[in-house]
């Protein structure tokens, strides 16, 4: 069967596209090495901060993003994806530059949330993606209810994103992310949505007593469709 | 610090593309995202199966290595490597379309495997690997002997690369491969190399009684001092 090369806009972080990657292979039924996708990653941690970006106190990451698109389109790539939820405040600059088909990872991951049947979903993501309100934005257009993190509860979950960043993954990192999935819960939300790809590497869908969309697998998952999907035949 | 980006010719198998990628992330001293190395990198598997083109019963991949090689360094690599052992057979097509530096795989295990002092050092590796001496002629220019499995048991080991290929990495994957280790120590091994990317998938360093070199962490290890090695002073 005849695939769509992945061009994959990666380094945001950089463990979150290996995982993303990982994943892609997890999921695509194969028997061997040939039956597998091609990706093609730059997996480039230089472009700046997307949160900093968001809040105004530093330069914007979309020149990085956009020539990361450019140059993966050059190298061969027909569809594109990025596995980071943040940058995606930022995917005019990518939509912009490259006709490619973007696969949105927001999209991707609220289409999960909403099969799962919760109308109030909570929702654990850094501080600029949700001031660019990319779930709320994404929910509103399927009906849910997105459920946040009041202000102090947010800024421990974003010290624990940069200590997850530079390498925490012990218990007492576990432990706060799952408390932090338990404010939500205790805040009304039916379901979860791990809007962030470093959640993952911290905590396991039996950690939480509600179903958890992990929008990494989620975008995964329509890679896959995206990549392998027959395109549509004209009309009789 | 100034780095070099590093261009991965991926996908023979893409599973041990992705584990060189979280290998290199691991193996990195980093802080936050942005003092991680830029890889780019093709996981391309549609290359043909390099024990074939050995044998002589299937194309070459060197066509397709070729190109990722060139597509790479138009992405803008600056170092190239290859994180598949017996794909090592056709690095002469890579060097011959490219002038970037090539830190070779087979080259970083032998290496590390003299750096641990043995003499006789056992090696697991897939037939076309042995098939074209890559380890034993690297480790003729180190004074190491090799000690390779008899056929029967070489069978076999081909037989569970082609199993992890297919994603199997259950207790009798994992049972069958120390059996094998043990085989090269009773036949005098006093080092292993696992020279083919799929054994760690599904072996410990602590399942082998002797020192264990893992081809792809020596070749992360190279990849990062290559990648942040600072260009050598010209000569006063």
């Amino acid at each position: 069967m005849a695939t769509r090369t992945v061009g994959v806009i990666g380094g945001m972080g950089p463990a979150a596209t290996v995982r993303f990657m990982g994943r892609v292979l997890d999921l695509t039924p194969a028997a061997c090495d040939q039956d597998h996708l091609r990706l093609i990653v730059d997996n480039n941690s230089s472009a700046p901060d997307s949160n900093a970006a968001i809040a105004g106190s530093g330069p914007s990451p979309a020149p990085v993003l956009a020539a990361m698109a450019r140059g993966l389109q050059r190298a061969g790539a027909e569809i594109l994806v990025m596995p980071c939820n943040t940058a995606h405040a930022f995917v005019g600059a990518i939509l912009a530059v490259s006709d490619l088909p973007f696969i949105d990872l927001i999209e991707a991951a609220a289409d999960e949330a909403a099969a799962q049947g919760a109308s109030r979903v909570g929702v654990l993501a850094a501080d600029g993606c949700l001031q660019a309100g990319l779930y709320q934005h994404a929910f509103a257009h399927r009906h849910l209810a997105p459920v946040l993190l009041e202000p102090r509860a947010q800024a421990r979950f974003m010290t624990l994103i940069r200590a997850i960043k530079a390498g925490e993954r012990g218990p007492d990192v576990r432990e706060e992310m799952k408390r932090l999935t338990e404010e939500l819960v205790g805040a009304g939300a039916q379901a979860l949505v791990a809007g962030c790809t470093e959640i993952p590497l911290v905590l396991d869908p039996g950690d939480v007593g509600v179903p958890l969309t992990d929008s990494l697998d989620a975008l995964a998952r329509a890679t896959i469709v995206a990549a392998t999907r027959t395109p549509a035949s004209p009309r009789p």
